[in-house]
């Protein structure tokens, strides 16, 4: 049995840290033999839910789990994490606009960052879940800047699965004929899931489902996905969105396989045009817990004409936010 | 890749269905070579919110998940299901006794038992988990006696679980240092939690905690601890639920370790003089998918007394239901 590792989740008595602390737990991420130790972190207000949480977690006697503490605030809860999720973010109360939730969440992520570069491991790998996740990331990086870069990521890996599922749906295949289906830009309506590029059995997605679906519904079906479920289910996106950040820090964890991307967002070092530092989406190969941004991806006018947009939009997000970078 | 087995489960839009899922999906109960297709029922008015569980499943892409279907009643649900969850469950509204929950409950448990004998497979197994989970296992075991008995067990895996983490708490020791952590009788508080037997690093539990404790706090804080959840967490046990019936079923399919038990209500044949027939929770051991309830074990005045009285629960639910067996 391999020595455990420390974990931290933010947000851990919320819907999405209820679904991802037990996926955790059991092994889903680090593998079966890989044991754990949790640092999970709430808001005061939120800290008895905790408990109630820590205790079905005990409940659950896992093997791997060898250990949970919990923190009211990142700062004791970061302290020597060698993986971080940053699930908890400010959500949007009625009558809040974009530039306002941005901002309120900015005061979070700004004091994470500090507490990440204060406390956490030296080989800290951190995924920021929460709205605006790139941005938060944003921040989160600029405030950590004795981090090496990279090692603070944004999730965009729910967008891929979702347009995984779209297309295995579409063309009656399974998920894992799906590779290379690679999200691009900001986790927004604005995103570009890139199927010019996706593969399914090795053939192009061109060649099995018609241009004008892809362009169009599929498009707009994985950008409006969260509120289909909202308007379904009577409550957001939670074990989806838990399961999309485990295969994002599993990715990391174990690689990607031979052949195939991953999609994450990461700061641009200028590649594709994309201005220096902000917290893009690109696919990726990951090899010994490093990631490369994938060269060379050829795009067309529709392609080119997207991802301007979603780094358009990136730029006012981080014009909102200069002041805390 | 091995072939595709059917997994069902109702109540699949509650909050321990939606726990559970996801768990089935990424492999945690069949093993990581072992593709399922779900079967999720539910009932008809909340078939509009399994819609939406189903796309946040689809939205996992889980290399796993070859198929979903969905049906509003069990005939359809239950066709050709390998395995089954027994998850959805008539709640205890305001001022209902437990007799007439007890009743409620038999109608639907009558119902389900029906169709697993009409329509599931040959080799089904089916778990209870929706409470009163003893009785109903009896009820819908003897509305299925075409199917062999066994077959239809009922969960006591949480209360082992939450007996586990008690003493390992307690002791602090790891959950995996605990073995045969016996759970007597009724998925109630008057279940008999067996520490006499169960052992830590291959010592005698009494030799590691008092044994005033653990005939007192310790057998009283498993059987409480669901209350415990609700007063902390503002809402009922889902996730250490939905883990504990991962359990159940996982080691029903892949046997229990050598030398140690788990606890699953299962038909009595008379053993420990528990009545014939009485759906009570024994330790057993597992091997080829087939359970043997574990003889021989001694028991001393304190557990012949909490046995007695467990037994008792469990005779006086089951004169209840007599219509329906």
């Amino acid at each position: 049995m391999k020595t455990p590792i420390r974990v931290a989740v933010t947000g851990a008595a919320g819907n999405i840290g209820y679904a991802l602390l037990f996926r955790l737990a059991a092994g889903d991420c680090y593998g079966p033999d890989q044991p754990i130790i949790l640092q999970l972190v709430e808001i005061p207000p939120a800290m008895k839910a905790l408990e109630g949480v820590c205790m079905e977690l005990s409940d659950a006697a896992f093997p791997l789990l060898h250990g949970i503490e919990t923190a009211d605030n990142p700062h004791d809860g970061f302290k020597g994490a060698n993986q971080i999720f940053l699930v908890g973010a400010r959500p949007r109360s009625k009558g809040m606009e974009r530039a306002d939730l941005i901002q309120a969440n900015g005061a979070i992520f700004t004091d994470q960052g500090k507490a990440i570069e204060a406390g956490a491991a030296d080989d800290v790998r951190a995924v920021v879940v929460g709205n605006p996740c790139n941005t938060n990331a944003l921040i989160c990086a600029s405030n950590a800047k004795g981090v090496a870069a990279g090692r603070i990521t944004a999730m965009t890996r729910l967008d891929q699965n979702r347009a995984v599922s779209q297309l295995a749906s579409k063309t009656g295949c399974l998920a894992t004929d799906i590779k290379r289906m690679a999200i691009w830009g900001n986790h927004s309506p604005t995103m570009y899931p890139d199927f010019y590029n996706a593969t399914i059995k090795g053939q192009a997605v061109t060649e099995l489902a018609d241009e004008a679906w892809l362009q169009g519904d599929f498009v707009t079906t994985v950008a409006k996905r969260g509120a289909a479920i909202i308007e379904a289910r009577g409550a957001s996106s939670a074990a989806s969105a838990a399961s999309a950040a485990v295969d994002h820090m599993a990715t990391l964890w174990h690689g990607t396989a031979e052949g195939d991307w991953a999609s994450m967002a990461v700061p641009s070092r200028g590649e594709y045009g994309i201005p220096e530092g902000l917290m893009f989406s690109f696919p990726v190969t990951i090899k010994d817990g490093a990631y490369t941004i994938v060269e060379g991806v050829s795009h067309g006018e529709f392609a080119d004409k997207k991802i301007a947009a979603t780094r358009d939009e990136l730029l006012k997000e981080r014009d909102v936010v200069k002041d805390l970078l």
